[in-house]
């Protein structure tokens, strides 16, 4: 294979341009700050960044992982280090960093601390000083007000985890109201730097998917293409983490839509004849990527897997042609399902009524149990997705959508259609009067086991339409011919 | 290469040993609970596992890495899954798990929960239940007094994080006095089945080594080496976490000793002439592995270069020739210490005393600034190194052994001697007139900017001696041999 060195990706990881990168977005922050929040004067916003203590691995001295900053300090900070603060003054436009002290003897495990100017000139920072200084700097500042974070995450339900809490922050005036939604809603919007970085991030990642679909063959372990992928966007790309837990589910697998997890750690077997559905992404410098494909193991297509594969890729076609800013994604996710719904009565699998007939019972819940797509930037699934005032849909189906909102232009978001045989999902449905007599039982059971489909694309939403910054293929032609080797 | 599939390393994997091993645990810690515990009638130990909410990443719904079991837990019951309980009645002999209900909305995203049997037949245990009914389960065990660990690790100082709280415990008679030591005390003696599944993942990790030093060359960043060991680790031996963070270290970077952290993370530049110092080790199974060798990038030592070499292997030969049952731990730091000393003085790098009086003044600790070695098992600084009764030793040099012990059959460790040229390090000394006095600056200098060598290997103490379970180059002709592509 022809795999290109990791020089070729130096943009992920140049300081340089991640450091302009993370001022872009501190401009773009301070602009929304200054418009939209009570006081300026005098006021700054305060961030903590995660802390050492949250990767201890029990009582154990090691970390259950390499430390992942916090995003929203990362996103004004560009900083992937434990125990920070950062300070943007809204009133100056200045940012500050402030790091923990090294005593000598963490300096003999850890190194020496880098100098202050050293990280003034790595993040394009104006001033840095020591996290025990914050105090006293602020105050030096003239600083009376502080905005911080608190809020709860959309997706998870979760609180904001990393409130600063430094001796002495009972002195000033805290505002934990606004800002939560204002960095959400400006994350949201990528910037053209951000736009550079994710293309980058969605191509090595693409290209990590293609030499898995090179390599996979009948007798290897799921887990050896989570290895493969891994491999991959380390190596070639320099990731040292994913953005999500690989899903590499064979076979009937392929219907548990989030398999991979510990209770599941992708350690069956592939067989000849099976589907495999493969959802994996790696995250560069703090910014996540997230694609899937579905294929036979054997590189080609039974007509049941090419019939269900084109059902999927015809509804992601859909959905990609409609897209465009002003376009509600609930109604894209209705669309999606109509498309799907379509190809399933053709296939016989669903009949005795229309699509209309179909959709009112909310029949595309039962093959697609899950969103259409979601939002991607530093988190998989990026927040931003329900602003306030904007409702999640009630009925199955757009009710699971983590994006509720109408597209604009500089988001950037998953459009991943897909049809899963889920067991005993289906038996629901089946006991379920209004939806079971749409199926056609005698068809349902050839799809018992067969697992599922899905295609998933990173694409960013432009004036008029989208630019898709996936680069693989995408329809059975394509992908056999990848599996054959015909095709770079 | 002549990689192995992963089915060489079934018994990593394989679920009928991994069930045996906890099972023999399980025995083991039965009868020594029998023997020291005050009350054995209606008592039983009671562990919680690690938890999904540990994982976290932040707000977001998606985890920092895969979830790994909380020690103690997955040492008795060899589960990998969050949010569980495991209970062993003294009494009865009688091993319970209890897992968390599965709701139909997680049984989408997760897939079905296994039913109870499937746990009783995968981990060889008597009972499985809902955690919700370990209450009612114990009282109609007619269990009363519980067993529960509280204790502070003597690598880390921080408590142990996972004690059960389930609703209803205060209705118990909880005794968290005696369980941590004596569990540490087990873990410290490995079983018959925890050799044989530690010997295959020292030998992964071997293999995954001399990988590494057969493709490295100058032009590659540090980061290259981690994800070829990574890549390695996980492809042919499958595994999904390392038992630590590489330390991949380049040149000047040998000589930070857990260089490879966030704030240094892997991302310099290999250059011809250099050495690096590769500490790397992947876990399976719950398992660790904790290897280390230093060699030129070029693969052709230069005189210094291999004299530095070869004075950290004379340490690491004279200590594993010690090594056996009953001999001081802390007395083989010091031999260490004197075979780095002389041929430090052969070097000229020292001068003006005799090893005695280098010892005197805590020169071994200038130049070896941490311990010989430390246990090793289910965690990279396995537990037990300092029971009760067990006096860290004062001196600088030994007292940063993480065990103080004398030699025990079944204990497996490190035996990890090094030379390294820190510069604040070495200031320190130069301004010491004591240690002053006996270091040639002249030469010294010679070495500024050499990093370090560190030589590690993992041994387990036999009846008589050691079996070293490393399989992995170990002097300066088998090195350069490998580099060459001569010997496999
Ligand atoms: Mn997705
Ligand atoms: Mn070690």
């Amino acid at each position: 294979d022809p795999l290109p060195p990791l020089k070729e990706y130096t943009l992920i990881h140049d300081p340089v341009f991640l450091a302009a990168m993370a001022k872009d977005v501190r401009e773009k922050v301070l602009t929304e700050a200054r418009r939209v929040l009570p006081t300026i004067e005098r006021a700054a916003i305060v961030m903590k960044g995660g802390t050492t203590e949250d990767f201890e691995m029990y009582d154990t001295d090691t970390d259950k992982c390499e430390f992942r900053q916090e995003l929203f300090f990362r996103y004004l900070f560009g900083l992937n280090e434990p125990d920070c603060y950062g300070v943007l003054d809204l009133q100056m436009g200045a940012a500050l960093l402030f790091v923990p002290e090294v005593s000598p003897d963490m300096a003999r495990w850890n190194g020496e601390a880098h100098p202050p100017e050293w990280y003034c000139a790595r993040y394009a920072v104006q001033e840095c000083h020591l996290v025990l200084q914050i105090c006293s700097i602020l105050h030096r500042k003239g600083i009376r007000k502080l905005y911080t974070m608190m809020g709860t995450n959309s997706d998870s339900g979760l609180q904001f985890k990393t409130p600063p809490d430094f001796a002495g922050i009972e002195d000033f005036d805290v505002d934990s109201g606004p800002l939560y939604q204002l960095l959400e809603e400006c994350r949201s919007i990528k910037t053209e730097k951000e736009i550079q970085l994710m293309r980058a991030t969605v191509r090595v990642s693409s290209q990590a998917h293609v030499y898995v679909m090179r390599h996979i063959k009948a007798g290897l372990v799921e887990l050896h293409l989570e290895a493969m992928f891994r491999a991959w966007t380390m190596f070639f790309g320099g990731s040292r983490h994913l953005s999500y837990t690989c899903i590499c589910a064979a076979g009937n697998n392929g219907s548990i839509l989030h398999y991979g997890h510990a209770g599941r750690p992708n350690d069956c077997l592939l067989e000849d004849g099976e589907m495999v559905v493969l959802d994996m992404g790696a995250e560069y410098s703090g910014y996540g990527s997230d694609l899937t494909r579905s294929y036979p193991v054997n590189g080609k297509f039974t007509a049941d897997q090419a019939a269900i594969f084109n059902a999927v890729r015809a509804a992601q076609v859909a959905v990609m042609g409609q897209m465009r800013p002003g376009v509600s994604w609930p109604e894209l996710h209705r669309l999606a399902e109509r498309v799907l719904l379509q190809h399933l009565l053709d296939l016989g699998v669903l009949h005795g009524g229309t699509v209309a007939d179909l959709m009112t019972v909310h029949m595309g819940a039962v093959f697609q149990p899950h969103g259409l797509g979601h939002l991607l930037g530093m988190h998989v699934h990026d927040c931003g997705g329900y602003p306030a005032g904007t409702e999640r849909p009630k009925e199955p189906g757009p009710c699971w959508l983590r994006l509720g909102r109408k597209l604009q232009k500089g988001m950037i978001l998953t459009v991943e259609p897909g049809i899963y045989f889920n067991g005993p999902w289906l038996d629901l449905a089946l006991q379920n009067p209004d939806q079971a007599k749409y199926i056609n039982e005698a068809v349902l059971d050839r799809f018992r086991g067969f697992g599922g489909v899905r295609l998933e694309d990173d694409v960013l939403v432009t004036e008029d339409g989208i630019e898709n910054l996936t680069v693989l293929p995408s329809t059975v032609k394509e992908i056999e011919a990848v599996m054959r080797g015909d095709f770079s």
